[in-house]
């Protein structure tokens, strides 16, 4: 399972809601609000005093868009190779190729700084439901509204960050129900420590992703930095002796990066007939563009390998939820559960006054975003992203410029605080190498989508095109920019506005030329549907706490969540699948596929086959509720000790973006036994697993050092 | 490149067109209407008495798709092996792999009949332009021009079937411009005589693919049989003892599937805009989850390859196509033209009042086709093809049982005549296997398309799926059909309508289903677009010829042409590709590709490498214009002996569908001299190189035996 940030841009158009209540191991539930109900209920568990708080501050989450958990009093942090994979690639040339290789660093010297990735601890969080709903008052318009609240999401980052120096985000939760505050200590000096090589990190590659029996070494460390030397670590997690067992009560601290479980009847139809049949129009399109790319040579495969599982992972997790959006069984249940919901306002006078309309403002929104949908997607979203790292770099250096111009309240939100501004900077001036091949690939594929979508006689179509042919015109534009030089960057950076309206860069003229009307759409989407979903979501909400309780957890938000659950098999097509794989089932994997690519024993794993005991337990699954996101995240037990590595879900797991099942859904993760076995007799990595278990410390690595 | 019939059947909606007075070595003429100007006067060639009758005679049209020749007196046919790859896929098993290990029937006993294949000899062509033309009269609406054109055409054809015992076929040539009567022989005992591993045929696959420098020994060898015993063929093509040279005259007798490069503006806006970008979303999308199919199991990649890498071919070559629709450098040069033209008609009087309409017109039928045009796509076209073989078995059961009923001259074309039915029967009672998880997974992929198309609340969608969800749709239908059974099926046929219409099988009630709405929706085509297209474009041809003069070709119809031109390289990119490849560049290009899949060497080839010459011509480029459908056809010589075989164009090329360029179109084939190189020395296959080259009767290989 691949990081929710690398999923396509239309992952922007569809934000979360409002959950019903958590039945079976059901829920992601924030760490203000625990499913201490449901643990104490279902498993006789009590958390701990101090429990929450260690686990929260161990975790981390990870720019390139999943999680991870600090290992170590050092530092040392656990992710997965697939979402490390990013850095790897940034850091490869031709030469050194760390995703095909993997990377060791046997001393701290030899750790390796990545360019441009920031790790986030969450600290605190704080309720701001009534200042940021305050600030929208009766007989606002939808743009009044959407500005105001706007405004004062701003000055509340803004006032947070200057008081207490943490990152800060206002989180939507509930989608409008409620707000909350979230503050994180914020690092970027982070270096890579240890990836074994893709060909067992992704073992089985697209075939077997969100499969199970599976056999993934999906594991990545790094070490956080801080003035120059390895933090020291005031939270950490330790490794639990002994793993876990069959039945065992585990836990998933993480960042699921966005669920739909509770979008009303109206909202799933658009997604159904709507969204999903244009980003999985996207998605195919992509990646047979991607991999016809790759096949014209060695190089071209290596520069663009990274993006094309990116959406090969896309278009696997969204072919899941299309799948359940497109069953009319499905669909029923949710239009009953509906319907249940409803009569019961409709029943209470004052209910119906205050929130029957919900449900008829998210239709009206739907409806609206019907009218500009296409056009809105076509440059990429709000965000216009247009495929491409260059033209990412052309637009934030001339939204930048722009928005720095005006008061900090009144900017786009990504450009409105500091903290938000230098995480703009971090991409932006970014020494990653940028590969003018697959630049050209990627523009011209969305250049020629414009025309696809929106007709080659449209007059924005045309004033891109220029008159020239797709792959002819974005020949023209990465060929003739400046933009892959980084001091050009900073240049534009330091010139501002004026500085980028002089600017006779294609790609910047480029930029320039589309924003005024992609801010038009931008608008035009947070006003006539953003605008109307908070209204309708946050009576829908208040309709289901009313009828179902407060104890529901919001949507996923890309923020840390507690999952919990049991490790447990399941039955597949009358077929009993244990729980447990195991080393020697690897072997016997490859050897039932050929051992032919992507179910190749890498040389290293061929070599280490006898010393190797191959009763180690190998990938393991849980019932634990997890989403895209969730890769990288820690598994814990009872003490809060680690004994696996999360890094997928089961191919049933998949429609968890909008239900849960606990008979058929899956988190898959790594053992915690396999890694310690692989570091220490295929990577020859023993200093690593030392650290990790407390060995080098004389520590046990039972205890639980709180 | 693959044969015009394996496109995907968004090919049944745009038809050809009058093309421009034929430039350079441009045009695929009609044997009726052969370029002797041209050849004259470009190359001083005087085409000799009885010249084009022999070569006509000499060639075959595959019902699979492709262009052949015979090439002995005992109806040995030649061909290329991915024309011939439909049938030895049909003819493999998991155990007997013909695809993947070749073949080769040292004796006639050996040789292995082909399931359900038909290949065509013309036989003679006949001017029926008054007698169609007069059937429409004035004052007739759309809908009776429709039915008077259908009725006279299925006259036409039963007549000439009755009277001559010939496979009869009314082609609309200029698209409206005139009709002409094609008559064939017919053979259907076709066995397999000799096929190379897929691993050579198609060395450096889908990459490779529409590319040169190229090496493949895309070749096949089948055997014309009647009455049991190998036909004596009065007309063969011989071999050239020498093979051709750069520089050389050459020709290509074959059967261009479809071009359409004197489409008006409009039209080609319409497949700029609408047709293109809904063909290629299905090719892409195809693309992706058949190879998701097949990345499952060995087994599912051996079943499902076949299919793939036809899609793959579509979506390579209407990539090329594309490319040319979106450059709007090409687009201005056809506006320029068509202004010019039709200023000519606007300054003489009596032409505007006849033709000054017929731009109009066509546009009129584009708008018209923009209304339903999705629906009419998402059903498949006016043919009903959903996809998978047991549909498409049973809409034939269902249509023809339908159609018998009626008087002949009122029927669907493809049920008319005698020979009609038979063709229908062919494919409705093959012996091939059928594969239940693929037949599912093509059925799932279309119940999905329709949802994604038409939106999941529409009454046909709802009722197709039946309250189920796309893939248990598809497995209730597949698994529930006893349409896998060839007895059932002949059982339903000489059942007749009653029998189909007690029938209680899941595929044959799907059919009976849809089939009403399919009918109104061709019906809806055939009047709204295609009557109005054969008007307007009837006069804008007549326009042509009064303008440009009447040396024009149609554009291609899947009917025997000649094209001609040169042995002769290109320059790309500033680099200069000689025309001809050798071995020792095939070994090389392995090499280079670190010879992994698709560019690995077969261990037959790795073997034979000391004893090949490894200066033997293996492929080579010529300025011939051909297009897919010419797939298989020789490149002969002055003689008319066989110098190469036609497997591909180059990418520069794909753009042929619309215009021609001879500065950089050209054609691929594979030498003849490798052929008998390859026969000789890796597949210990010298009979059959002797009965090619005539060595074993003891005559010239070079006298051309007329």
């Amino acid at each position: 399972m691949k990081s929710i940030l690398l999923t396509s841009c239309a992952a922007l158009f569809a934000l979360s809601f409002v959950p019903s209540t958590a039945s079976a191991d059901e829920g992601m539930w924030p760490f203000n609000k625990p499913p201490a109900k449901q643990l104490k209920s279902r498993y006789g568990f009590d958390i701990p005093d101090g429990w929450l708080e260690h686990v929260q501050k161990s975790c981390v989450r990870i720019s390139s868009g999943g999680s991870g958990s600090i290992v170590s009093p050092n530092g040392l942090v656990m992710t997965n190779h697939h979402v490390g994979r990013d850095m790897l690639h940034k850091m490869s040339t031709a030469d050194h190729d760390f995703v095909k290789n993997g990377f060791y660093a046997k001393t701290g010297a030899e750790e390796w700084k990545c360019p441009d990735i920031k790790m986030n601890v969450l600290w605190s969080i704080e309720d701001v439901t009534d200042r940021v709903k305050g600030a929208v008052t009766t007989g606002m318009s939808l743009a009044q509204e959407n500005d105001a609240r706007k405004k004062v999401t701003n000055e509340i980052t803004a006032e947070s960050e200057k008081a207490t120096g943490l990152e800060s985000q206002v989180v939507t939760l509930y989608q409008g129900g409620k707000y909350n505050l979230y503050r994180f200590k914020r690092y970027t000096d982070v270096r890579l420590v240890m990836a074994p090589e893709a060909g067992i990190a992704f073992f089985g590659g697209d075939p077997d992703n969100f499969e199970y029996p599976r056999f993934d070494l999906d594991m990545c460390f790094f070490r956080i930095y801080e003035d120059g030397k390895p933090i020291h670590a005031e939270h950490y997690l330790h490794w639990a002796r002994n793993g876990c067992a069959d039945g065992d009560l585990v836990f998933v601290p993480g960042h699921p990066g966005r669920t739909e479980r509770l979008n009303t009847v109206d909202h799933l139809e658009f997604m159904r007939d709507e969204e999903y049949p244009l980003s999985m129009r996207s998605l195919w399109r992509r990646e047979v563009q991607l991999a016809t790319f790759m096949g014209r040579s060695t190089e071209n495969r290596r520069v663009a390998e990274d993006d094309f599982f990116g959406v090969q992972n896309s278009r696997k997790a969204r072919t899941g939820i299309f799948a359940g959006l497109q069953d009319p069984a499905f669909m029923a249940r949710k239009k009953s559960d509906e319907q249940k919901l409803r009569a019961a306002v409709d029943a209470n006078p004052e209910w119906k006054k205050q929130w029957a309309d919900g449900w008829d403002t998210i239709k009206q929104a739907k409806e609206a975003q019907k009218e500009f949908w296409v056009r809105y997607y076509t440059f990429g979203g709000g965000g216009m992203a247009l495929g491409g790292q260059l033209f990412a770099k052309a637009k934030d250096l001339v939204r930048m410029t722009d928005e720095k111009a005006k008061p900090a309240q009144d900017r786009l939100p990504e450009y409105s605080s500091d903290t938000a501004l230098k995480n703009i900077e971090l991409a932006l001036f970014s020494p990653a190498p940028i590969y003018p091949a697959l630049e050209i690939e990627a523009l011209s594929s969305r250049l020629q989508l414009m025309g696809e979508l929106l007709g080659c006689d449209d007059p924005t179509v045309v004033k891109v095109l220029g008159g020239k042919a797709p792959h002819e015109r974005a020949e023209e534009l990465v060929r003739g920019t400046k933009l892959l030089d980084v001091a050009e960057r900073k240049r534009l950076a330091e010139g501002g506005k004026s500085a980028i309206d002089a600017s006779q860069d294609p790609l910047i003229s480029l930029a320039r030329l589309l924003d005024p009307e992609v801010r038009a759409l931008r608008k035009r989407y947070e006003e006539e549907v953003g605008s109307r979903e908070q209204q309708g979501y946050a009576k829908v909400a208040a309709a289901s706490f009313a009828v179902n309780g407060e104890d529901q957890y919001p949507d996923a938000t890309f923020t840390l969540r507690l999952s919990y659950g049991t490790v447990k098999g399941y039955t597949q097509d009358a077929v009993d699948i244990p729980p447990f794989t195991n080393f020697a089932g690897l072997y016997k994997h490859a050897e039932e596929r050929e051992n032919k690519d992507p179910f190749e024993i890498p040389p290293r794993w061929k070599e280490a086959r006898e010393k190797l005991n191959p009763n180690t337990p190998f990938n393991f699954v849980s019932t634990c509720d997890i989403i895209g996101g969730n890769s990288g995240s820690p598994v814990v037990n009872k003490a809060g000790e680690v004994v696996g590595l999360i890094f997928d879900g089961n191919i049933q797991s998949l429609v968890g973006d909008i239900g849960y099942d606990e008979k058929l859904n899956r988190a898959v993760s790594v053992d915690s036994r396999a890694m310690i076995e692989a570091m220490r007799k295929v990577y020859d990595a023993g200093a690593l697993a030392d650290e990790i278990t407390g060995a080098d410390k004389g520590g046990s690595s039972t205890s639980n050092g709180r």
